[in-house]
C-alpha cells in the first residue's frame, strides 16, 4: 500500500487540482508566485497552469502593479468544492 | 476553449477514473476486458490499473474460471461517487 499522496496522483493531476484548492483555501490576496511555492512547482508551469484555468473559466485575474492577483470565478468555487471533497476523502483513508 | 473530455484530462487521470466509475456504471457481470473496452485503453494496462485499484481496497475480485470477476469494495464505491459527482460537473459545463 502507498501512501495517501501517491494514491491521490493515482487518480489526480495533481498540481492543476492543488493550484485551484490553494486559491480557494488561502484568505487573502494570492498570486502565482504564492501558488508557486505552496504547491511546489516552477513559477514558468504554475503561470501556465494559471492561465489555462483562466482561460477555462475557472480564475479571474486583475492586474495588481505588475503582478496579477487572482480569484476564482463561480465555475471555478464549485470545481473547487468538489476537489475539496474529493481529498477529504483521501485524506480520511490516510487516517483509517 | 477547448472540449469537455480535453478539460477533465486537465484535472484527472482519466483511465484510472474511468475504469473505477464504469465498474459502477455497468450493470451485471464485470470483467478486465470490458473494462479496457469501455475506456478504450489496452488489456494490458486495464489490467494494472485494476490490480492497483484492488491493491489499494477499491475493487475486490472474484475467479470465476480462467476469469476474474471484478466489485467494487465500500471504499471504491465511496470514491466512484465522487468521482460521478465530478463528471456530471464537467458534464454540465458542457452544456453551458
Amino acid at each position: 500500500m502507498k501512501g495517501e499522496s501517491e494514491l491521490r496522483k493515482f487518480f489526480l493531476k495533481e498540481k492543476p487540482v492543488m493550484a485551484l484548492v490553494t486559491i480557494r483555501r488561502e484568505r487573502g490576496e494570492i498570486y502565482c508566485s504564492r501558488i508557486s511555492k505552496k504547491i511546489d512547482t516552477t513559477y514558468a508551469h504554475t503561470v501556465k497552469t494559471i492561465s489555462r484555468m483562466e482561460e477555462e473559466g475557472f480564475i479571474k485575474s486583475k492586474k495588481d502593479g505588475r503582478k496579477k492577483l487572482l480569484e476564482l470565478t463561480d465555475k471555478g468555487e464549485k470545481f473547487s468544492d468538489h476537489f475539496l471533497n474529493l481529498l477529504s476523502a483521501f485524506d480520511e483513508e490516510k487516517y483509517k
